[in-house]
């Protein structure tokens, strides 16, 4: 853990999607003290029809840049305010890194139990 | 939030999966009284190995149109009778526009906390 | 139930990535004692960009041909014991089908509430 998927629109570089990878990364790692190495991503391109991100809900405008990250972790792992710190640091990190601007970072998280990884081997490393 | 997964099989219009997504976008607001504008949905296409739906599990009679609904929400938005006419209003809605069979649309929901969200600016909107 | 996904490295065949998802519903059916005919599995394939898996988190070696499974499943289904026999079972199962190394197989599970399931026809079948 944790598990992450971006969502990209197409025609962005292999090297753009893979600063997105590198930012996710650093920020997990500094922000919710994973440890070194714990990276497992998976990332799609999508058409304009298939990434469907609206422009304006809740007063924030988002550009056809706008990306989705969906990221599956431990409970416990993020309390509020790490989380917070999170989507922070992630926006500006996408930002300082890409110039992607921060309006167009959506990010949602969903929380497992820890038996509930096997990072390989048929384990329950966490359990 | 909603997060919106759909995958359909290979071989639909740009226009027919976006008639998916309008149907999910307008059910998800009348049933679900979600804001207007809430709109983040990510659709995939796949080839008949890599979409496989069961044609007759739990004695529902599936096609080759058969698709996936995967919808991440808050949990405490719905309610046991909100899900189930939600389901209804999904099924009869894709049925009416696409002539979709109501045995072709499989739906699940996974719930997470008010503060798993950022939906731009890095910052926890719903917390 | 479950909903499976399977992340699998580009360029293997179609008949590799049948296999792969066979493995997991004959697992599925034997360990977690889910009912015949029970499989709703998508899967993708990643180039190297998008697939990004640590080739050695946690002290595990994984290669070029590590896949992530993501299954989403009712709470309640699984005790401690049947995940772990589960992950050992699948993590065989792949190893002893393809030849995948057991090092390879990276799962996360994902549990919910049995009212989150409509299985078509727009009803709560499990609620």
């Amino acid at each position: 853990m944790p598990l992450v998927r971006i969502h990209v629109p197409q025609g962005k570089s292999a090297e753009y999607r893979s600063i997105i990878s590198d930012v996710i990364y650093n920020t997990t790692l500094t922000v919710l003290n994973v440890p070194e190495y714990n990276r497992f991503h998976v990332i799609s391109e999508h058409s304009t029809t298939d990434l469907v991100i609206d422009p304006t809900y809740y007063g924030i405008h988002r550009s056809e840049n706008a990306i989705i990250i969906q990221i599956t972790l431990n409970e416990g792992r993020a309390t509020l305010a790490l989380k917070t710190l999170y989507y922070k640091a992630l926006a500006d990190g996408l930002h300082e890194r890409l110039g992607l601007r921060r309006e167009d970072v959506f990010i949602n998280l969903v929380e497992v139990k820890k038996e509930n990884w096997s990072l390989g081997n048929g384990e329950a490393q966490y359990a």
